[in-house]
């Protein structure tokens, strides 16, 4: 077999293809339809870009999915799609952020990120160099998250029907943390402990696609916490519920909580870190930071008594070194409801939020659209 | 608390939207770009739309991931995203499409299906009915499948930027066959098992994409072949490989694997059975069925000892009727290296066809597109 392979690329023929080494991808500068077609092309693209990227021993298997052995054990699972424009930005780009996203994600049921998927729906037209950059991006951080890229699909549309790249990742990890993580956990007492100074992707994301400049480059926070979340269990912190500060910020993340649990998140402004070039930002455009998208940052529901061993936990990691007790959970029960009457700041399952001149306001969720496509 | 759930749903109340009744989702005919945002549209949708068509104990729960209790094994973990057009066609939909084609990857790893995650890139102005439609499509699909939808996400891409919907799917299964199912376990000896009639996927697509009529509707073998396959793999047959015959069909399967694994497959044009609508309509449009997409068809590797088994086992199973024997893996070793000189039919890694006449010609994948967006 081996002359036969020596041979064979010495003469350079053989129309079957069987042996002929395939010509290299390198060939096209441009991702073609017929990259997606199952074909010739296709089996180049993924050997070539993808499996070049991340090759290990499972994708050596090329078959339809990966397999491994897991122990016996509580797993997590989740999914996430990332379209957002432009595809590189100030501190990250789309590949970097679809595996953080759902290292972070899995981090957030208090699991172990362990193996992720990656699924590719491909503009026509998109430079062969972008997605090469996109797939080593990828690379890089999920060898920082310790997690393993082992399985994924390629897909491509006209062009027009796309907007460059798409990428889904869905996330396996086992779980740790010995009690349940999730809003059902939260009670009346916890703190809730911010992971770091918020607004920083969304406003990186915006200053750029706006082309606005401001003094310094606002960088995007887009980094794993699953170190840090991970410390956390380690130590015993009876972490109850973590949930991460994407799409619509930290303001609809602790509505989403606390309508779930009927319980109300009380947060004071002061102890919310922003930094000073973020918030002067959003004052120009008009952002609040409470809702402007993060991708490194969490908030993570503790018992009142922990919070302060949470915080030292927390600080040691880079990621985390800013952050900040914020507020804290208080009964939702019968008694308390609409007491404050009209304001709705009595009421269970609400946000409520105190200004730095001490007045309170109820915060919702966002309900249109701040910013499109920001992960 | 349910005084106060009742009082609020009675007076429509409560600007906080703590306890509001959150309107419903059927205000809007068609995806805005702000049910991509995060907040309250979002919200509404998946409540609305996705948590209504799949609910179950583990969406229940709200989270950034399902959790779950897996035992000790052997696990497959695969993806893929679906970018069909149309949508819908005869026989299925792309919800269907997008179940039952991950549903089948795990198969092909010797897999019983256990969970699956959906992520949903929507183009903005999407009917809301259209995406119920494909939800509901969705459910009844892992229904039948024997699987559960239990993690989702979705974002929203500007009109124009997409097409109306791409679905991702990741799935998870528990590995049963005993034996490393894979490339690498086929054997020179070993019978190529195909499990029905194949080019109607392809057909039924372009058929309804280009406006064609036929004399009758071809419709689309889109189905789960997860059931055959575990019967097989539960009867003890020494399953070798598993490949679903999707994009580039049966032909480029074929090819990979003997490419993989440097042996060659020997295929009987005779065997192989494809409906007599369908090789009209191929003959017309200028396709070789060989080379058309299938969606629920897979060819299985066993020893030749047991193919008749494995046949019999097959056809019990309505998606298997038409199953056949269409060829066997021979020796691929330095020995019968270019023995027959410039055909290349006698390379190892080659796939070989001999047709109605005897005539025999080499296989190779497809190296363009013969017909994109198919799945």
């Amino acid at each position: 077999m081996e002359d036969a392979t020596k041979k064979d690329e010495k003469d350079g023929s053989g129309d079957a293809g069987a042996f002929s080494c395939p010509s290299p991808v390198q060939q096209y500068d441009s991702v073609l339809l017929a990259h997606g077609g199952g074909g010739r092309l296709t089996h180049q693209l993924i050997e070539q870009v993808f499996l070049q990227a991340y090759g290990n021993p499972l994708t050596e298997e090329r078959h339809d999915g990966a397999v491994f052995e897991l122990p016996a054990g509580r797993f997590a699972f989740t999914t996430d799609s990332y379209v957002i424009r432009p595809l590189f930005f100030p501190g990250g780009d789309i590949g970097e952020l679809a595996v953080n996203g759902t290292v972070n994600d899995l981090a957030m049921c208090g699991a172990r990120p362990l193996y992720l998927s990656a699924g590719f729906v491909i503009e026509e037209g998109l430079p062969m160099d972008t997605l090469r950059r996109v797939a080593a991006s990828m690379q890089r951080a999920a060898s920082r998250a310790g997690v393993r890229l082992v399985t994924g699909d390629t897909k491509v549309v006209d062009r027009g029907k796309g907007d460059g790249v798409y990428i889904n990742t869905a996330g396996i990890g086992q779980v740790v943390a010995p009690r349940r993580v999730a809003p059902s956990s939260v009670m009346p007492g916890d703190a809730i402990v911010l992971s770091g100074d918020i607004g920083r992707h969304g406003i990186a994301i915006m200053a750029v696609r706006e082309g606005l400049e401001f003094e310094s480059v606002i960088e995007s926070d887009c980094a794993p916490v699953s170190e840090p979340v991970l410390a956390l269990l380690e130590a015993g912190v009876e972490v109850h519920c973590l949930r991460d500060l994407t799409r619509g910020g930290l303001a609809s993340t602790l509505v989403e909580i606390a309508e779930a649990t009927r319980l109300r998140c009380e947060i004071e402004e002061e102890a919310i870190p922003v930094r000073e070039d973020v918030r002067g930002a959003c004052e120009i455009l008009g952002f609040d930071p409470l809702y402007v998208a993060n991708e490194g940052r969490f908030a993570a529901f503790v018992p009142g008594r922990e919070a302060g061993r949470a915080l030292d936990i927390l600080r040691r990691h880079p990621v985390c070194e800013s952050a900040q007790i914020v507020g804290r959970v208080t009964g939702g029960g019968k008694d308390e409801v609409g007491e404050r009457g009209g304001t709705g700041a009595g009421r269970a399952g609400a946000v409520t939020l105190r200004s730095r001149i001490g007045a309170m306001r109820v915060v919702d969720m966002i309900s249109g659209e701040q910013l499109p496509r920001i992960c």
